[in-house]
């Protein structure tokens, strides 16, 4: 029952539903008290004239069903844009239905659509059921690269140096 | 002596530049092979309306010493975007005067001034004294997350799906 999906591209009135959304996946991996984005946060970054990323809804039944969050990033070595997936989320309810697939699709053929070399997302490295999903699309892991995260304190001392 | 040098934002004439500091940087990492962009995609992608990317150019004595290329992330978790640094190189025959850390030190004020949390880039997990000295930064390693990068065949059947 995968027929009635409709993803559509997210409103600013689709604020507070994002910011739910999000909740909802940060409870799910546990990380709750790491959510500090407010609805006017999500308003003021998603929505403005320069948006710092977008948002398409999921929706089944005219109910929301998930979102992906996404932005471009670049390639030096290809000298072209490539598409990022920060946040995929399908609610635990409507799992097994293809919804996340169809979510990927979506953004493959935009990717295409924008000129796009590569699509790329994170995964967890013990999460296999979707690692093997992943690998099962073609998807390459990039086994060796890690991602450094330079926040606050550490962030202000480097800008002042 | 790092007195002299100066950082500035590449501009459309710097193309043919950016793109044979790319091809050093390539060349470095014995990935020179990997290098299809050509000047036209940089000039197209990074110089266009709507950029994919930006960069800056660090010259020392008037002559280019090296390069960042960056654009801005997001996180959902904050809802506030952050700056990924896709690229940074420095001439080799130029390290160890702080050039390098110069051009970092300088994508850290311009996160802080356009509102960023975070500052992220990627490194190889064999490359010790990178982890060391972005460790001495205060730059935390996202251990458990893996990239996933889909393009080409793979890309276009996941769109077609």
């Amino acid at each position: 029952m995968t027929d009635s999906v409709r993803i559509r591209p997210a409103a600013a009135g689709d604020a507070g539903l994002i910011l739910s959304l999000i909740r909802e996946l940060a409870d799910y991996e546990h990380m709750l008290k790491d959510v500090t984005a407010t609805e006017a946060d999500i308003r003021a970054t998603l929505f403005a004239a320069k948006p710092s990323a977008e948002c398409v809804i999921a929706e089944q039944g005219g109910k929301p069903a998930g979102f992906a969050l996404f932005f471009h990033n670049y390639s030096t070595f290809l000298g072209r844009p490539g598409l990022y997936l920060e946040d995929l989320y399908v609610k635990p309810e409507l799992r097994g239905r293809g919804i996340g697939k169809q979510l990927l699709s979506h953004l493959a053929r935009l990717a295409l659509e924008r000129g796009c070399a590569r699509f790329e997302w994170a995964v967890l490295d013990w999460n296999e059921p979707a690692i093997r999903f992943y690998k099962g699309l073609g998807a390459q892991m990039m086994e060796a690269w890690r991602i450094n995260r330079l926040t606050g304190k550490a962030l202000e001392k480097l800008a002042a140096s």
